[in-house]
């Protein structure tokens, strides 16, 4: 078997840590395995990093944060390969350059495009452990590449899938992808398992384990992926491409609170206004979530959307300044979105029904309702988050998979 | 002009330090030069990677300490293309695989076998600020490797021969190359200039301001080497062929104190000995410096030679073990190494004669004398040193350059 093993930072963030996650990949060796594992840089060294950078130029150019940040992975993989020395297991540390990990130039978010498997595939033949640096990659002038926020899961999933490795495992400081965030949900329960799908609709409300880019490229080439956590034997959460239901209609419940609802009153009802709104907002890259638009009456209709609520003043600035089409503007920050996601639904009528009864059962007042083929997310009142998540948790029996 | 300059671990172990350089290549940059610069480590770096290396493994395997030295430079060469970004002038950081710094596989003591200057060239085209690590290479396998003591110096030297620079600068702590260590003579000058012979006497005699390696590499390639303060604007000392001359026969007074003198006695006068002593040594990696034999008289002769005083008691038990060919053996350690070097001895009578005298009228003894074409090394109670030094210093006149 081969198996690929991604430790984030914290994992490695310590000398202790570092034999911790060396012991377990000695004990997978020692089953006969050829063992990859991705490294990310070790605990808080990347904000170090960003410190050290910021202390020089407070806008340093993204090419030379990429040089710089690159070292924080490379320190990670030499320092694990020294642990392993230690033990007396053969293995080698390679960075983006010696397994040419090549990605698109768009420096701080740049995208894999291939990965040349040779040099990896003969260490592994010589019967080494071999430990990449993730993060990181080089675009076709060699410039150095940083792959953004869960880059190394992507360096992860990429190298599982150019080595067609039998498994790939992602160890978390979390034990797999639960029914619910435990702290706002007691009786959340760990998955077993859970499709690409869900995942990424999960990782897009906020309640991602995984980043959105790995779950993708995992679907697309059909990396079995699997969450533990790095602190114990735990089985963890298979993301895989189908998963047997039975009565499982609803995988999780997700919330996210940093949500601001912005309503136009009063529009025109003619072709054009919503475009000319949100091509405003795209032009000031402000993301919008959901939408929704009234039926027109009376020759007016009402437009009203959510967007971070970071983002909620300047949206309401660059409305004013821009979009002057409307009667009248109101924008609320104390709401929350709260949303079920499960592959199960798409075959099942009455999940969202399900979800709204559970709500108004609660006395829980539905502001807006969006939905996807796998996922019904409502607006709602900020406080009410955890009751509703709790209500709409009971009420699918999520506590008892 | 095609400027390679290159700066030391202190000359941008801070901040402030950072901007201190970068002021001064924009400076060169402006009067319309190409500017290439190599650094190294930024101040302690290199020792807190050994630090971090230790503290997992007190034996770290070599590949893997390379791996994590490489992280030193890279840094710094980021942080400065940073600063440089902060005054507007474009500019770019290179690692050793971007240069293509190709080097033989030795870990920790590489030599530099090849450059590929092309991006280097390219990046100058587009009138970059060229920020190169130093002491960083890549072996055949694309391991990094990395070039031993002094090795930026010698990375600078070989993209001067690589580039066929006008000019390869080396920015040291001191301004240049004295006549003497100045905390020794008081009255100790800089040199304006100075042969590669005599710089590689003097680097090896323990006054160096370079490392022999990149003195060799820039005497093989005829590269002119400027040493200079990284502090100031003085004018440095000039490395070169061929020094005009004129009076000067000696450039320089060095001393090294950390000399042992062991000495044998009574060994039988016949071929060989002198052979199988030096063999079991040479077997154990003690490095043997000055050696003396007497003329043989009585069927016996004796045998002195000196080691680094660190090594003396080492080669004593190796002797005492492996070679009993003697009747007494005596060791000194409080001897010191006083010693002149000049490519103007080459051609003029006299030279030792006259440093001999300046020791007589100081009274002092010489233990053992070695010569080479440009050199006069003496071995004298540790306790003259400084005064041989002046008296040296003071009979060839070089207060007075």
């Amino acid at each position: 078997m081969l198996i690929v093993k991604k430790f984030g930072g914290t994992s490695v963030g310590d000398k202790e840590r570092i034999f911790n996650v060396a012991n377990r990949l000695v004990e997978e060796y020692k089953k006969g395995n050829d063992v990859v594992v991705v490294l990310s840089a070790m605990g808080k060294m990347t904000d170090v990093l960003i410190e050290q950078a910021k202390d020089i130029n407070p806008n340093p150019p993204k090419r030379e944060m990429d040089m710089l940040f690159t070292t924080g992975e490379q320190t990670s993989v030499a320092l694990m390969c020294m642990a392993l020395a230690t033990m007396g297991i053969p293995c080698v540390s390679l960075n983006a350059f010696q397994v040419q990990m090549h990605t698109t130039s768009n420096y701080g978010n740049a995208r894999i495009k291939r990965i040349d498997s040779e040099r990896i595939k003969n260490e592994l033949e010589q019967r080494k452990i071999v430990v990449v640096t993730g993060f990181q990659g080089i675009d076709k002038f060699d410039n150095y590449t940083t792959l953004g926020r869960g880059g190394s899961d992507t360096t992860a999933v990429a190298l599982a899938a150019a080595l067609h490795a039998d498994a790939c495992e992602i160890y978390t400081d979390v034990d797999g992808v639960y029914t619910a965030d435990p702290r706002k949900v007691e009786k959340a329960t760990k998955l077993k398992a859970i499709t690409y799908d869900e995942m990424l609709e999960l990782a897009t409300l906020g309640a991602g384990v995984l980043h959105n880019r790995s779950v993708e490229m995992a679907k697309k080439y059909g990396v079995q992926l699997v969450v533990r956590s790095s602190l114990n034997n735990e089985e963890g959460t298979i993301v895989k491409e189908e998963v047997k239901m039975e009565k499982m209609l609803v995988s999780g419940v997700a919330a996210d609170e940093d949500v601001a609802r912005i309503a136009l009153i009063g529009l025109k009802d003619e072709p054009g206004v919503a475009f000319r709104l949100f091509n405003h907002l795209a032009n000031h890259n402000i993301n919008v979530d959901m939408i929704l638009q009234s039926v027109g009456r009376d020759k007016t209709k009402d437009i009203s959307f959510t967007t971070n609520v970071d983002s909620a003043d300047e949206a309401i600035e660059i409305i004013e300044r821009h979009f002057k089409e409307y009667e009248s503007l109101n924008a609320e920050k104390e709401v929350s979105k709260v949303s079920i996601v499960g592959a199960g639904m798409q075959s099942n009528a009455g999940v969202a029904a399900k979800m709204f009864e559970a709500l108004y059962d609660e006395g829980i007042n539905i502001r807006m309702i969006s939905t996807s083929e796998i996922r019904v997310t409502v607006l709602i009142d900020k406080k009410y988050t955890k009751a509703a998540m709790n209500a709409v948790h009971e009420a699918f029996s999520l506590g008892e998979i």
